[in-house]
């Protein structure tokens, strides 16, 4: 028989907890019956919406906290006087192994240090990465760093390379994944001094996949890569101006199919369409940022995710569980060392 | 009367040289009759195209050149050896007086580096950024630097924000520029070195507009601000995604009408709005990067530009030179040099 997967939920994090974390769950379990669901945070909120949510009962346990860790906390004063918050306690229970995973909507600074300081990172992983699905022309692929990291050396792209394929074969079922850097210009003698010898590193190292080079921001619109490494600054700018464009789309075209009856018909005949655009587009089905590096899986859910977008980073967590992602990237990262060094000795 | 308009055309330049530069010639001055068009390149190919297009042949004036600067061309080998190339004979022909600006669609690196050579950077400036037009929810936006420089200081990015407030206010009358600075999250004791300096500068600046403090790359959905600073290895990067994001939609968009008879039919009432949200969406209309910084205009046109994209960077050329914008970017950076040593000094 299969495993139970036991994913602690900080229930109160987001900015519609507990609802539409409860609501998201429900719906989780309408569709899988295999897993344990604890939820940390405040019981007499929690308790009536499981009520409400009834199919959620017997998946549920609930562990009552006093606290939570706000939206506005500093990460350091979160890691510090948030030891009863409802994220830390959930954080603690992967670790004593109550728990598999754990899933967060919450204050993503605070759950990194949380998260990082009580489960510690992988061996030879010298920093973790948030990591996310993005959409591209054919399958998605994963794109890191996201933003844990403003500032990076060549030894953390390469890192970030090592990881992602590893969670982009897991997610996605990709064999052999095709990891490209992003920089500016194709072509060659472009960019940072960091890229710039990162590029030689990843030359001389042997992935999993393989390495295609540099690829520009557009990489998006072709099918070249599964496995986008960039540093935690442009990679977080980038990722926020797609979301912005595809929103930007979004209100355009809602605007100009509303300007006049004959335009609102025809919207209600395009409807098929227009939500097929909208599936393939839409951001909810993608929710749930990797913390990759950290010895414990840690799922950073968008904070204004709705219900079925907070249903999908619980589907997304219970798949990396299964497919024992920790042992992988475990096992990834341990035969790195020695080639780290070939390379470096290599450039030298 | 007014005065004539003399732009210096690299006609050999871009994926589609030279028929849609001079068919994009031909539309602009079906626009514009107070402009002198200056062609540098191969006179027996531009010769039959201006014949073809006829209304062209009174404001055209032809400079034939032996070569031309491929696109493969590294920046360095252009500027040795490309002296006689029409690129850089339509740059020295603006140094020299016989043209107002210049514009090409040609290798953007060569271009930069000739024309940076020929023209020198404005006094005060301490390096030449690449601005362009994005679009965003109401009036469209500036943003640089968009790949002139993969690193920053914290002064590159304080003359970014002070050339970008003139260029937006002449090319967008824009009064009052609102500046942004992009920046990972907007609570901020994020993000990197550079940009907690440049915020700490820029709160010490005196704009014509006003600093509105750090943005992050979703902006473009509110209509918060004018410019956009960032340094040119993210802003590439985000540019370049934004584009991919649009395309791959566009794509979507096309594959999702076409699945059925019943949603052509559609599509086609739909023509309209589909229309509309193009054009809000196109980016041949915002066609036309400029390199700011240089003390002549200097308009780098999208490579794969088609003659209508080739139109839209004359006009905007044009608007530029009647706005004077070189007189008002060498005003605007005058008054720099004190204000800088005092902020500089606050921080110390």
């Amino acid at each position: 028989m299969d495993q139970t997967i036991k994913i602690a939920i900080d229930a109160m994090g987001g900015d519609y907890a507990p609802d539409s974390v409860i609501e998201g769950a429900s719906s989780f379990v309408s569709q899988y019956k295999d897993v344990e669901l604890h939820f940390f945070g405040d019981s007499s909120r929690i308790e009536p919406l499981i009520d409400k949510y009834s199919n959620l009962r017997k998946f549920a346990i609930v562990h009552h906290t006093e606290s939570f860790v706000s939206n506005v906390e500093k990460a350091g004063n979160a890691l510090r006087s948030g030891r009863d918050s409802s994220m830390r306690l959930a954080i603690n229970s992967v670790k004593e192994g109550l728990t598999d995973a754990v899933v967060s909507a919450g204050n993503t600074g605070a759950l990194m240090a949380m998260s990082k300081f009580v489960f510690k990172t992988i061996a030879n992983v010298s920093r973790p990465a948030i990591a996310a699905m993005i959409p591209k022309f054919g399958k998605d692929c994963v794109m890191l760093d996201l933003g844990a990291n403003s500032e990076c050396t060549s030894k953390n792209l390469l890192d970030f390379a090592k990881m992602g394929e590893v969670y982009v074969e897991a997610a996605l079922d990709i064999e052999n994944p095709r990891i490209g850097l992003l920089n500016i210009g194709a072509e060659q003698i472009k960019g940072n001094e960091v890229v710039k010898e990162a590029d030689e590193i990843f030359r001389d190292t042997k992935f999993r996949g393989r390495y295609v080079g540099f690829v520009e921001g557009d990489v998006i619109i072709g099918d070249s890569v599964d496995v986008i490494v960039v540093d935690g600054f442009a990679g977080n700018i980038s990722l926020k101006t797609a979301e912005g464009i595809a929103k930007l789309f979004g209100s355009w075209m809602k605007e100009s199919f509303k300007k006049s009856f004959f335009r609102k018909l025809v919207a209600f005949f395009a409807r098929n369409a227009i939500k097929e655009l909208k599936y393939k587009a839409d951001p909810d089905r993608r929710n749930g940022a990797l913390f990759l590096g950290l010895k414990h899986i840690c799922i950073k859910s968008h904070g204004g995710a709705d219900a079925q977008a907070f249903s999908h980073a619980l589907s997304s967590c219970r798949k990396l569980v299964k497919q024992d992602i920790i042992s992988k990237l475990s096992k990834a990262l341990e035969s790195q060392v020695p080639e780290l060094e070939t390379a470096i000795e290599t450039l030298a």
